[in-house]
């Protein structure tokens, strides 16, 4: 029997049709195959195929959407009976936010002549932006339902592409793997909102807000791999040749060097030197947040290793001590812990990036200047950019908490067949869940009993 | 104790070797790199190396072999004591079939001077035709041997390999993601496969026929894996530039909407509005499936919205209402349900194809003509290549569901081991399998005992 | 209650520190980007971007990296209590690894002008050689702590390099994807150190030493992943154009050949017929391993298949057969079997290699010759190329067995924590292990109990 608030019988169905005729009506008015993709307008001009960007980006755009789909989804997976919630609803609001994020990213910066032009770096834009969604999906994991989800996922990716738009299109801040945009966006828009849906009686779910064995190994599919492609993800749309590569390269150091910081944080920090699950699989992925911005610049290996050095030691301090203080003093239930993983490490990310544009000179960067800061190479000072680069930070937070508490309040609304107390961190709310496995030796009994009536037969 | 007759021990090493035998010599006799892999040809030659056919497939080529072994592989191992069968049947007859497909399809449309020839494109085609193989054992999984499914996979093949020879190279018939070379004809002939083999007493091993938590979880490894790279693979043997590019994108969209329509059906076909595993598993995929033609087309990305977002629907409704229909009157056993998965939704994209056909101007599609619809460039009529795309449909099916009935029959002499109706659906009685864990508290308890019984000493 | 010598509060952090410090500093000095990361550099030249090497190589890159992270991570998760360690050690190990190799790599076949130069080839290098830290991981698994096994990385690493100089660089040997100097160092390295930290009572661990059904489930993961990714892993740096794709493509019919093989052998040797997940696991995968040399070469189709069916078939008769008898007479506990997937299989790779090599003629390879034997096509003969292969081989050997002695008895030290014969193979003497899952009976009352008294309410 379930609660009939929480039946989703209606309220999803309705939820998802509604949403995707909506896209689908927009995407027919407004929505073209960029030059690129268009079978009449590439033909015209004199390309060679290997010049047609998909070459360029579609490998990095897949490992990104691995990022995303398993990623992420396999990364929440680590509550013992919210396996089906966290990869599934993963999958649902992600479907969704790249659809509504190609419309919201192309209004603000991709249209010509009234219409939005699609190819593969705006696929990559789209992934970037329900990651951002996906990390807010962290801070409130098993506290929403998912038409909740949903409607956050609606205003999250608008309010992330109105951010965007200011911080590239206006300000010219530069912050290609997102420590900006989607780390420290996400992170604190997603703190907000938990913040804002704050659960006084949340410790009567407490003994299903734990992992299991078995789930923190599905966990790890979900760490390994942001980790792995994290290289990828930092470099996809950066500007093609060295930028690419550099990032890439900048972004591996950087994940090494946290991994070592993070396991010897966590064997520190714990009374007999035992290393803690949930340190591994958020702290070590610090450093690929934390070079986000300055990972296309000429941060150099050294000091990209030192970068990921510092996000491990944050992240892992952050999970042992910030975060119980924030959930007792400031009423921030957070899940995943999305503070450490994206938040601060975000912010350090933001802080290098404007930090490292500001101390940039031709004598560095050469005729790449001009693909690393346009800016600078038109004329303008390093410190200018520099100051840029530190604004941006301010403007996301503002945006970001602003944007969380109003959404915050809008998931309030007692219509949306959110979970009771009691019931959080639980898929049989939302899903049909199998019953029991019946034990092996039961089977083999069995087997072997039929295997002898058979042969008596 | 294993029923003898359905004893591996020499059966199955026997089939493996005379296949694996017969592979080599024929390798050995009639296959050459072709000019692409071959030193000598390729330096003839004044190519620059980024020419070279690996840069442009090869990402798209791994992220079809994902798909072939994780994707299939996994997605099936949602039963609860049938996961080493899935993932380790689907590894052996994808290694088998892949290289008797190297063979097949060569024989048709790749011999050059009575060699076949081989590279990147051949590798891409040749999992695409095993990826045909592995539909048919969704439809017969948990009730063959791995013999009987290596007979299947060489005589499946073989008929593939007629079917897409009379559709692309007689019929001159567009089909790049395989709506019908692959997915309808892998699920009607392993339809007909599977009605031949009914098991009127399969219901014995009904208990064994469902899925537990962890198993439903290891197939979203699969699923995942197979909606990720579904662009890649639809696009991977599409002509280079603006082709690939399109495909991708075309089903990108499709997919995602196709997962909102999934959620949507699910929740609404559930008596309490509950999420239900197998469709999120399955019908989220159909997307992809109705792309696989018109993927490479001018069908727009609001048209490929509209096809996924019908597949979706079409698919849960097959789940829900078509399959237990097929399986009390038709007598068709689908354990995976491959014909909403690939069935249903591989006809909806063949008819999608042909329509998109029937419609192609040269005002819309430019100079790009030639790479999608080189009849209509020649001077042929769009509406009669409609016409050819409708007509592939037909003998599709009929070979699929003709040579599934031939092959039926050949797979029930009573030669392959195949298991009895009570002990379906069960890893033991082809694997060796571990026992159970010991519980943790049992471990927990001997660590301690062993500590004390150390310090104590 | 933990025993204090296996307690890492202190020995861990420190070493993790230290390491990560040391490295941060040695690469402030002496790393710097290669002309295709530099922003200056790489803009001075008159290059297309998408000559960079990262469009080459990178897609490689990324799958060589889940080899290393995901695939030897998981295919060493079968141990039913250790899979924390298996997969979280392998992150740790590897994260060292590839930056240490970075530095000794560079040091012996890197230095520009007193620093080493860094890209995605130096990328791929690091991670060939922390791979063959996994290998030797494989066989102390679940006997060692994890500041032993950064100690042994260090070591390993540096002997990696020194072997990897003599052999590429000195003698002028050819293994792209590294038979010798990966897979049968890697294996006899490890086979010395584990047979120099023989435990005469490790049968008291014995009770731990196997897999439970999830557990093979999730090595399958690993077990997969290497199979797919192996054609990348061989190719990877191969010289540009039809090398990559040769070599891709002969491994690719190396495992699939290796794969019918390996099943046939396992069925074969097991006394009712039963496949054993051990053999699948593993010897599958040999076919990659033993064509690591030829791959490359002019090796065939044909020759691919019969490399990879022998070395299937020495595989699983290793697992059998031999590895009881190395543990009984010559004390070597193994325990993944490294020296059936990756010591025989490696020997055969490198003797493949040297007859391959010494038959090669301009005939076959044309202007390919200088691509993959550059001394022949200066003018040296076949047979002396062949020659200096056999050198290589027992060269390896020698370095990797004397190697592993000393490396062996450093770490025999009692100052690392190594955990006692009672508790190997498993997790909680270094990790929080979390509870059980409650079951699900018990939640489902829960949740009811629960439900029934909000509505009583």
């Amino acid at each position: 029997m379930t609660d009939s608030t929480t039946n989703m019988r209606l309220k999803l169905p309705i939820t998802c049709f509604i949403l995707e005729i909506i896209l689908i009506i927009l995407f027919g008015v407004l929505v073209q195959y960029d030059h690129e993709t268009d079978s009449r307008e590439w033909h015209k001009s004199n390309h060679s195929d290997y010049e047609n960007d998909f070459y360029y980006r579609y490998p990095s755009f897949q490992d990104v959407h691995v990022m995303i789909f398993i990623g992420f989804g396999f990364l929440m997976t680590f509550l013992q009976r919210y396996g089906f919630s966290s990869v599934g609803f993963n999958f649902l609001i992600a479907a969704f936010a790249l659809q509504w994020a190609t419309l919201m990213q192309g209004f603000f910066h991709g249209m010509h002549g009234g219409k939005i032009h699609i190819g593969v770096e705006s696929m990559i834009n789209a992934d970037f932006c329900t990651g951002s969604v996906l990390i807010s999906f962290g801070a409130v994991l098993g506290k929403t339902s998912p038409v909740q989800l949903l409607i956050m996922a609606m205003f999250e990716v608008t309010l992330f592409a109105v951010n965007e738009f200011i911080l590239l299109s206006i300000l010219g801040t530069k912050d290609a793997g997102g420590s900006m945009t989607i780390h420290t966006f996400g992170a604190y828009f997603g703190l907000m909102v938990t913040r804002i849906l704050y659960r006084p009686n949340l410790d009567k779910s407490k003994h299903r807000n734990s992992s299991v064995y078995h789930s923190d190994m599905f966990a790890m599919i979900g760490t390994i791999y942001l980790w792995m492609f994290w290289p990828s993800f930092n470099s996809a749309i950066t500007a093609h040749g060295d930028d690419q590569h550099r990032t890439a390269l900048n972004t591996y150091y950087s994940l090494a060097a946290c991994t070592l910081s993070t396991y010897a944080m966590s064997s520190l920090t714990a009374h007999d030197g035992k290393l803690d699950m949930v340190h591994i699989q958020n702290a070590a992925l610090a450093g690929g947040v934390a070079a986000g911005t300055a990972g296309e610049m000429m941060l150099t290996p050294f000091g990209s290793m030192i970068v990921g050095f510092l996000a491990g030691i944050i992240s892992v301090l952050g999970f042992k001590y910030l975060s119980p203080i924030l959930e007792e003093k400031l009423k921030i239930q957070d899940t995943c812990g999305v503070h450490n993983l994206h938040g601060m490490p975000g912010i350090l990310g933001a802080i290098v990036g404007a930090v490292t544009a500001a101390v940039a000179t031709t004598d560095v960067y050469g005729d790449g200047m001009k693909d690393v800061f346009p800016m600078i190479a038109d004329g303008g000072k390093a410190s200018y950019q520099g100051g840029i680069q530190a604004i941006s930070l301010a403007v996301t937070l503002g945006i970001a908490l602003l944007g969380g508490l109003i959404v915050g309040f809008i998931l309030k609304l007692p219509i949306f067949g959110q979970p009771p107390d009691t019931i959080c961190f639980e898929d049989s709310i939302y899903w049909e869940v199998p019953g029991e496995e019946a034990s092996h030796e039961d089977q083999m009994t069995a087997v072997r009993t039929e295997e002898t009536e058979k042969l008596n037969s």
